[in-house]
């Protein structure tokens, strides 16, 4: 019997979560929650492939995943039936049949994430899942220069967390190509969106610390380019916190 | 000694509040919450003002209320402290001096409320506090000219809660005004709201309630004057939800 292929985009609040990706502990992950879910609407065990694993804490509005299955239910009988049987931190916004050789890790073009800042003194309490305050001056005109420097197909090995398991010499490439990385204001929010055709384990957190500390005057105009060079792990400032990160887009 | 008096602007998520107001019982409000917290940082028990209840479950994101103290402590010192000691559903966005005669409550010209409405099948994981899923569709278009007659200086009898004790026989008076109410598009979000200078109890929601009938069909374009002019209570549909429902601003 063939099985079909079945495209989900999801949305969660990655705040109760130990990320993405299903763990030998017993930890609350959303692949799991996505993965028990199906397998009661479907009757079967089923098997839930994403686009990538998403960090703890770390938030998506557009994560991608697919699962085979023999199940008849149309895809609008699923949206509803994952809606309804998903935990309220995760919704499903999309079901969409997908051709047989889809695979949201594999076939994905380009990710995109967004960090979205609280740049004023005060906190805020409506939103205070989504985002991460950063009550101290920032220029942005700076940011938005050092910003481009990390434009391009590059060498991330100075942004990318230390992991020689994954990373280390003769190990895996370390070169990523961002294709698009802006800084918005928006209101006391600035948004910063960086779309690459992949990332280097916790290298979006990595660029983020960077350009905080350039922005806010710890480091000196021109630095991103120097820790960029320098293909050195050490050289890079304080990793960003998980806080206000999220996954925006899977692009294929 | 000449007390201080200090203008508060407060952002809350309502979800976990049984409203504003102090209750006898011991149930979680935001008014305690706040005379807690400025009771602990100036040492003095203090009275907070409010510019009206909020209902159980509704959000700010622009309450005002006002304090009389002789504390010395700046309006940074006390936005930073409210901010440290409120607990995270609660935020402290501007502290401010007023003049003596200030009140929060008798000196508000307007209040706004918006309804956030998310008008599509899946429902919000990050969103989920904050907004009501109305997964009908509705005609935008009607919505906005049922909504024409509702500005003005009018008698709102029909869309006021049944509460005899207030708006009974040579009670309260039930005319209010309302200054604006807009109806936009955001993506998959709409965004009513309504800007008066005063409110009667539920008054919001039964506006809504009546919108929502008529914008997806179960009442026919014309209710809504009909119901006006009736200024009876049991005319107007169903009270919408209180989920999605956020005072914005007061105008002094």
């Amino acid at each position: 019997m063939k099985l079909r292929n079945i495209k989900l985009t999801i949305e969660y609040d990655g705040s109760a979560f130990n990320g993405w990706q299903i763990q030998t502990k017993k930890e609350r992950t959303i692949q799991d929650e996505v993965k028990k879910a199906l397998s009661k609407i479907t009757g079967q065990s089923i098997t839930v492939f994403g686009s990538g694993r998403t960090d703890s804490g770390v938030h998506a509005l557009g994560q991608v995943a697919n699962f085979k299955t023999s199940s008849h239910l149309t895809t609008e009988q699923l949206l509803r039936a994952l809606n309804a049987n998903l935990p309220e931190d995760i919704a499903v916004s999309k079901v969409e049949e997908a051709p047989a050789g889809f695979h949201a890790q594999y076939k994905a073009k380009s990710k995109t994430y967004r960090y979205t800042i609280l740049n004023r003194l005060a906190r805020t309490a409506q939103m205070r899942s989504l985002c991460m305050l950063y009550p101290y001056r920032l220029n942005l005109r700076v940011m938005k220069k050092e910003a481009k420097v990390l434009i391009g197909r590059k060498d991330f090995k100075s942004f990318c967390a230390s992991d020689p398991e994954r990373y280390g010499e003769g190990k895996e490439s370390t070169i990523r190509t961002i294709k698009r990385l802006t800084i918005k204001k928006s209101g006391d929010y600035i948004l910063v969106d960086i779309e690459a055709d992949g990332f280097l384990y916790k290298m979006v957190r990595n660029i983020m610390g960077t350009l905080l500390a350039v922005g806010s005057g710890q480091l000196k105009p021109g630095a991103t380019a120097k820790i960029l060079k320098a293909k050195d792990r050490t050289q890079a400032p304080k990793t960003s916190s998980a806080k206000g990160l999220c996954l925006l887009e899977v692009k294929y």
